[in-house]
């Protein structure tokens, strides 16, 4: 394949802040910042500076960073209607960020310029002029997003090209078609951008919103038609249903298409950086996410994992390894022993090949799937029943027994605390927490009696806890399933456990979270 | 627009269970059955009949749903390698299924006859042929799945053909295309559907699976290339990174090109159906899911919601009511008070047009709403609390604490034990009773303490218990949400708690579930 060049612009920082529920301190996004600079983006957009001081502080503190290659960018609109641009404090403030590159945004929909702005359409074109016109006279490169302009291009097409026209006439480098509403459909994307391409020579870019489910096609049909910049965020986070996901676009025009997006070095990255960018922004990543997600080259079901270990073409699109994510093999009831063995060869337990043993294994798992567990949404309780099974394990420590007590009080106060009673090496420990809750009052009490013995115990913590309720419809008398995930510095994991009580379960769950970070501890 | 016609085909009951982390029970299956047949879907895919004895159960309650005009259709594979396929156990469980309609895959990429098959490339025709014709025999419809197609294709166009060629010859319906893997782009499935309606007169039909993010995009570019037949799932459910998602896949055909998909009034059910399934599956709604999640079209920013006052389209891109959505004002109380007002009168609580009364319980509502309350789903506390707010609703008795207990012993074995004290008119009741859990050893020392008092308490039941962990980064300090249906002979009602305590969480549901039981009693 020919390598040929796109442009990637990334706005994780700005459109994507805007996503419900994601809210970036100013150091976030200076980590996000390296990051996104790390795994090859050429440009960056830091923020709209007149929207809030933090924006500006990110980019006097921006200026420090040692990006590698990666140039700063910042986002701000046309100067106001009726308004002298070298006196409108937002456009002072563009320069003010100092960033060499200045993304401006114009509207493009005459129906924007009648019902909000409330100005004469030939007004609306001279803001556009003279904010461009300004900047680029200051020495700035200046892009031009050009909003609503596929809604704008099918309502009045004359007007949206004059738009553009007013923004290229002053210099603007490049014009970037924004489907703002997410509202768009690839056809009609490449048809409008095949226009636009015939009627103006400068470079074109695409920013699409995801209304539609649509915007990763929208973004791979304007480049098709021709566009050279795409703008997207990491993971798709934007407001509404989101932006056009880079972590999508870039694999599909690399692995697919014959473009160079980022060095393919750096696409070896792309996982991780999806993790990373989900962790600061504190979202739950999404196990199902294309290409970076945990699912993404999961293999259920005997008749699959068989076929992979034939030829892993047969059920895997690219190979995992080339967009940094791995081939999972998930033990269920479904799979045969052949996913056991595979699964101890994935976690290097060295069992052998004996076939007997694993037949057994099987069994065990297939009974305790039916009960209600779940080993391939746990596979830290996975790892740790092999062990046990394989009887590779020593316990790290024996329970004589807890007791958690619940309280309300007349005036509704609530009170919650656990005692425990464990032997470590033949001492006995006997500790008592009080938590939030039952269960965050037991966690408490078992670290506390196990401090002593297992320091390491210090280095982990909880990071997320799920109750799902089984055979729901008997009622209070239901089976749950608890799930914990654990992290220390190094990496996260996920336990189990199950039970008619939900604060066995959630025992269960803990006691297998701390004991794989004792025995990952103890191989190391 | 002209009313175009294509044939949705939902897979959701056994494509969408393969997803990690669902798993159906039998009615489970037949609820979502029956929700689908309501959305006027046309054809709904059942399941393998020969793949677990679960999916027969389904077929055989399935035949007795009284469906309004959805067909079940059921799923199978080609017949075993050098085998009669009179004699094939999997080929005689499809017919014992008793559906009209079959569905039959075989193996369209030649990598797959060679690598995992390892038969020759004739006999997979023959398998193809054989199991057609011998289903078309017996006098049933049948599809057929072309697994694979794209990628077979690709490598070698004349024998998937020739796949295609066996099964149509021997009277398959509809040849659907499949993308398997999901690694295809848009312009390549066009290109592919055009080359193969140019050598096939048969009904054409498109599978997408979404490992390039573009299975939408891929089965619109599909329809506008000429395929009728389109399969997808609900909320896009299935493994790795999901099928086709239906309930965006609709709305873009319907409103955006002018297809008929569903009827228009069905359609405004789309958002309600696609909540129903992710329930009943368990899974997370994606808040940010095209058309239908709850952020879809919701406005922060007060330059959007303004733009919105203005004129609805300029930041929507279709009415949120057309796929029964609704527009949401982040961070502002806009609205809401005609809502409150027609719930009451829903309800039936004849509370007058009092405005600022409404407007007090709204502030209340919201406020609840961002401590993690859903009122949504839990009218039963909704209505409680309307009650309460309103005044008109006397308390039925007053807690003057609870304290539970969960121990451990040495052996392993648990107790729980719920010890209540509480008063009714002035007569202090004070009660002790052990459960499986310490939920349910709290509803039945509840129900103890009331039954002299009330003895209509013992007419109801819980019969569905659910749990949700809010903010779950919090690890086992994490808020829950607990969510109670009850039952009595009439009626089965919702109610909720919220707290970090998930005893309390249990208490408030409980508690607001006899509440409502006895207030409905009173009324009546």
């Amino acid at each position: 394949m020919s390598s040929k060049q796109v442009v990637l612009y990334d706005t994780t920082l700005r459109d994507g802040a805007q996503t419900e529920g994601i809210s970036l301190s100013v150091s976030d996004k200076l980590q996000i910042c390296e990051r996104l600079d790390d795994l090859g983006i050429p440009y960056i957009e830091g923020g709209w500076p007149a929207s809030n001081p933090k924006e500006m502080e990110f980019f006097r503190r921006g200026k420090r960073l040692r990006l590698k290659k990666a140039v700063l960018t910042c986002f701000g609109s046309t100067r106001k209607a009726n308004t002298s641009v070298g006196k409108d404090p937002q456009i002072q403030s563009l320069l003010a960020a100092g960033t060499e590159v200045v993304t401006v945004f114009g509207k493009s929909w005459d129906l924007h310029v009648r019902d909000v702005f409330r100005v004469p359409l030939e007004e609306n074109l001279r803001m556009i002029a003279d904010t461009v016109g300004y900047l680029k006279r200051r020495g700035l490169t200046v892009m031009y997003d050009a909003e609503h302009f596929f809604d704008g291009y099918r309502e009045n097409p004359e007007y949206a090209m004059k738009t553009l026209k007013a923004a290229a006439e002053e210099g603007a480098g490049t014009l970037i078609l924004c489907d703002t509403n997410g509202g768009s459909i690839p056809s009609a994307v490449a048809a409008v951008v095949g226009e636009v391409r015939r009627r103006f020579p400068a470079p074109l870019g695409i920013h699409c919103h995801n209304d539609t489910d649509l915007a990763v096609a929208n973004s791979i049909a304007a480049v098709e038609a021709g566009v050279l910049q795409i703008q997207g965020t990491i993971n798709g986070y934007g407001e509404r249903c989101g932006n056009a996901n880079l972590c999508s676009i870039i694999p599909v025009l690399q692995l697919k298409m014959g473009y160079r997006c980022v060095p393919p070095a750096r696409l070896k990255t792309l996982s991780e950086a999806a993790h990373f960018v989900a962790e600061v922004c504190n979202m739950r990543p999404d196990d199902h996410q294309p290409f970076v997600g945990p699912s993404a080259f999961a293999h259920k079901g005997g008749v699959h994992i068989n076929a992979v270990k034939k030829n892993p073409r047969t059920y895997e699109q690219i190979d995992p390894s080339a967009v940094g994510n791995r081939r999972r093999i998930l033990v269920s009831e479904l799979g045969g022993k052949s996913t056991i063995l595979e699964k101890a060869q994935e976690l290097r337990l060295e069992l052998g090949r004996d076939a007997e043993e694993a037949k057994r294994f099987l069994k065990r798992v297939q009974e305790l799937e039916a009960q209600g567990y779940h080993f391939e949404a746990a596979e830290g309780s996975l790892e740790l029943l092999m062990q046990r099974a394989y009887k590779r394990f020593k316990r790290f420590f024996d329970l004589q027994g807890f007791r958690v007590m619940v309280e309300k009080d007349e005036k509704g106060a609530m009170t919650s605390e656990a005692a425990i009673k464990l032997k470590v090496d033949g001492v006995t420990e006997h500790s008592v927490a009080e938590g939030d809750g039952p269960v965050h009052a037991l966690d408490k009490a078992l670290r506390k009696a196990l401090a002593e013995f297992y320091p390491a115990v210090a280095e982990m913590r909880l990071v997320d806890f799920k109750v799902r309720v089984l055979e729901s419809r008997a009622g209070t008398a239901a089976r749950v399933r608890v799930l914990i995930e654990s992290q220390d510095a190094k990496e996260s994991w996920w336990t189990m456990g199950v039970s008619e009580n939900i604060i066995e379960a959630s025992w269960q769950a803990l006691v297998d979270s701390i004991e794989y970070k004792l025995l990952k501890d103890r191989k190391a």
